[in-house]
């Protein structure tokens, strides 16, 4: 921690930082420059954390070194995990491939997912029992019974099953059904919902949140293993901005930033992201070259009678073709699926 | 519901169109452009949901007409609301203050700040007792030991009091000691929790999402008047953007434009909004210039010993200034406090 | 600055750090912590300008303690400036109406408009002669025709005259008819632009661009002034965000930020902010209230007419309205107009 | 175009619509709903430019369907591309590297990367000797002796030369010595600079302003083309958004969005979108993944050493690496280089 103080700030205002820092056993050093006097904090700045130190006068601000979330970091951490869900693991030398549709209709539409997109090569089914929806007027999922249905297409196909929980109560329901838990983009920073999950030792892929930097993802990260649970997989799909040619935007760069900032595997979801279904295949292609361990992607018997989504679903010869187009690009990338 | 169809689109495809459309029992009037046709569609659009019009082969674009939030739309409730929260009334000719600190520490600040806060012109107490905290490691908060020396200090000082709920458990909590109920930003799109609030019947103070659209924000309080509930004021806190010179970049435009689509009251809270002390006498008198129907302030008795948005929060004196200088604009918008 | 090293820097790597400090002449000061280590630079950081320090092996991250605009910047003229148009001033005390129509259409409505603004208040009159337009196809101006006719409508009324110049081109020829030059949203970091206008010593309102930061902005009026011009007037305009409810989001914090960095006085535009005309006189009473010096509004004659922008153009009626409902927030902020 | 009334306009309001437009000569089409009333306008729409048909009472919004850029769009020029600059193309089947420093710093400089580029593959030298600045105290180019080493260097290796030209005055001089003009993220809307590149008849490389829709850039090249310049190509170089762990938010799904849309080429520049070297080959080969028709990458023989943007460069070696490595993603999208 730098403590940065004004121009103008008098001797006895850094003397008051500087008391500040060493009544908390911790140690300050000065640099006196030209213009401006900087203190540097030395020693467990966690102390600190409750003194508003930029409330002393004479502070101009006050500037972090090192990130607030410590298990989700590579500096702690260099080596790249795979996480396991089962006998499946997600990490170096994999592409997975999770798909299936956005929301779960009943069945049949399931089993006949399942067998299309493990044909194809996905690892996972994913399907919607809990749909987080905008308006209360639109369709909100068919709950545990949506469970069911994909538990069954699931073993019956021989694919993993991973559902978004969006409360507690789902989450309860959820953890007697699925292999993995998903967080949606919305409950990011719900943060009982993140300690809940932490504490229930399932496999969770954890979205990045509609408007969250990669440092708040990671930490909404620290606070599901920081529960006991280091079986976290980190979801790149898409951010909000200005531009609206796409749902949103696909921050692809996230992929080698999480690389370079953590441990943790990073498959992208490019169907919420893209909105459209003809971008999926493009962003799919450049999101394995770019490094990521996975994708998500929306498949459906017939997108256009989808509840959810449909537009951005791939019907499964569309999900077939780009499977085996996806071949070559995972080959170059070392992985397999 | 207006469907646009691409230029190359074949006679087939519009009849497509049109027949999906008039097999639910609406009408479609067609628009032959010189370059493009336009389908509108006529009677309750709700039952096209579940048809994806867009995978019609042919089709552009689908653009909405009307919102899809009824309870919240001045459209079918144009006389603006005021809402009683006990015998305190929020809305026209009202200037609602709410003050507190970011979080509840103990219970002897709590009765300070009710006392200070009361004097200068609060109606609500504000502090939190369940905090949303980007790390893991940061203070919580003391939950319900802090609803009891909040409710303490509201009833010792005449004040509502106000608290944020997480999760379904805190509201479970606080539902028998607040007067109103806060869904912070975070929550905003928690749709479980905004479901059960809205079962609650008690007032809620809904404040905007991160990054939520106007129109979202908007649903988001459907979700709430939906379950019965039709005692929710909008809060306004600051968006997410670009610029870092602030901690969010407040929206005051949202003022005037929620007071054109919604019959909500809307309050504003520039102390989340600038992040920074000083910059919070402009806004407040700004957002009171601008229409709003209250303020959310920060205020702490000592700033710099705080354990959350110290940086941010006015001391006593710092707010007893700003309400006195709050009273004239209060006057030229024809509202008391 | 601040050279923060990484956790496993290498003892050498530090050494070259400062070596490449020291061998400008700088000092280094070294902060030892328990994770990292920190290199503090004093002395004059423009010679290290073309060192790209980030690159040597073992530096994490640069941080900058000081802005790189001084003639702007508060902290070395702490004194609020007032810059002078002739014999009108614009800065504290002031509060500065320029009204107008977007494009400058004929003599005659320039005439009329001129009449009604100066009536209600106004000091300057805007007019465009040269649109910056999306679209090559929309109305471009009518470019030294416009000029003729602001200037002689100006002249009548006796309002200063303020006019956009989009190029070195217009440039040549307005100095030749305006009391003030602007430079708008799209053009404020035309450097080549920037620094002709700070050759020209005219007084110069700089909008701020459409995604410029606000240390963006005063970089780019410190271009006019370090080249001879310091007449420099700032214009919050809105800027880019997701937010569509409004044409861009009006950043009203703007106002109290630049107040505190920076001695130039600042002006608001709410009409190309909102892009509605309901949504002006809320925002244009919150500029006031929120410590702007002046007010930058379109009126015209016949909005429904206007050639560009009508929507959010006041008809003279309503603006002499909003004037007279100013004048109380200028009493209270202690301004004139 | 369509209009959409007010729930409550009154039916003169509506017959007042029909009126404007058919007094222009064209046809309006009525779309009476359950609650509001449509009107859909046929025939040349641009009649209607000058009227403000947002402003007659009981309009509730104007919706457009048509793009305004025609030359640039892909509906009325549905097959891609090829630019020829010289004999060498850009488009369909190419992969076009174009590498080479930020700032042109001597003539030695530009030929050691000229020849180490053109051994790894790139068929283009860039290099900037105009640089736009945020500091007007920072570098700002060698001007026309920096163009004299990049043509130089070009024609000793080979290459074809793509320089950025920031004014009129810098266009003039440039046009003597480059092969492409490049037209930077700054100047994007700078149109007396697009309309005059359009009069050189000069290849151009297009570069995505900051906080530019994809709407707003395809007009820009409409600007070029329109004034008969149809050799355009674009760049992706990342936009401006909250996320601040990049320089710049990539927006690779610009690629595919810009195929669907247009006919003109459109390369990407991972280098100043991520803004740190180690993002970069990732990145280079996502965007050859998703579609891109080339690269440009930033490269200097010294990065430590650059005038600009150092940390953000490729050494020779790296290049000649990231060439490698992109061959073969070069041949599964059926492209050389």
């Amino acid at each position: 921690m730098i403590i940065i103080m004004k121009p103008q700030a008098a001797k006895e205002n850094v003397d008051a930082v500087v008391r500040a820092i060493t009544s908390k056993g911790l140690q300050a050093h000065l640099s006196q420059g030209d213009q401006v006097t900087i203190v540097g904090v030395v020693g467990d700045k966690t102390r600190l954390m409750h003194d508003n130190l930029e409330l002393i006068p004479g502070v101009d601000k006050i500037l972090s070194v090192t990130e607030t979330y410590k298990l989700a970091n590579k500096k702690f951490h260099p080596q790249d995990s795979t996480i396991h869900v089962g006998d499946t693991p997600i990490g170096p030398g994999q592409l997975t491939l999770m798909a299936g549709p956005c929301a779960i209709e009943n069945e049949e539409m399931m089993m006949q997912t399942a067998m299309a997109v493990k044909a194809a090569g996905a690892a996972f089914l994913r399907g919607g029992a809990y749909k987080p929806r905008t308006s209360p007027y639109a369709f909100q999922g068919l709950e545990e019974e949506g469970l069911r249905y994909i538990r069954r297409a699931g073993d019956a196909a021989g694919l993993k099953v991973i559902c978004e929980v969006t409360s507690l109560k789902a989450l309860e329901t959820a953890v007697r059904y699925v292999d993995m838990l998903q967080i949606g983009a919305r409950n990011m920073q719900n943060f009982e919902l993140l300690k809940e999950v932490g504490r229930s030792r399932i496999p969770v892929m954890l979205k990045r949140g509609l408007s969250a930097t990669i440092d708040e993802w990671l930490n909404a990260a620290e606070y599901i293993i920081s529960e006991g649970n280091p079986d976290v997989v980190l979801c790149e799909r898409g951010i909000r901005t200005y531009e609206k040619a796409t749902r949103n935007t696909l921050d692809l760069s996230a992929v080698p930033v999480i690389r370079s900032k953590s441990h943790l595997p990073v498959i992208v979801d490019p169907s919420h992201a893209a909105g459209v279904r003809g971008y999926i295949a493009p962003l799919a292609k450049a999101s394995v070259a770019a490094g990521a361990d996975g994708l998500m992607i929306e498949v459906h018997p017939c997108p256009s009678c989808a509840l959810s989504d449909g537009p951005q679903s791939l019907t499964f010869e569309q999900f077939e073709t780009l499977c085996r187009e996806l071949k070559p690009y995972a080959d170059l990338a070392q992985r397999t699926f």
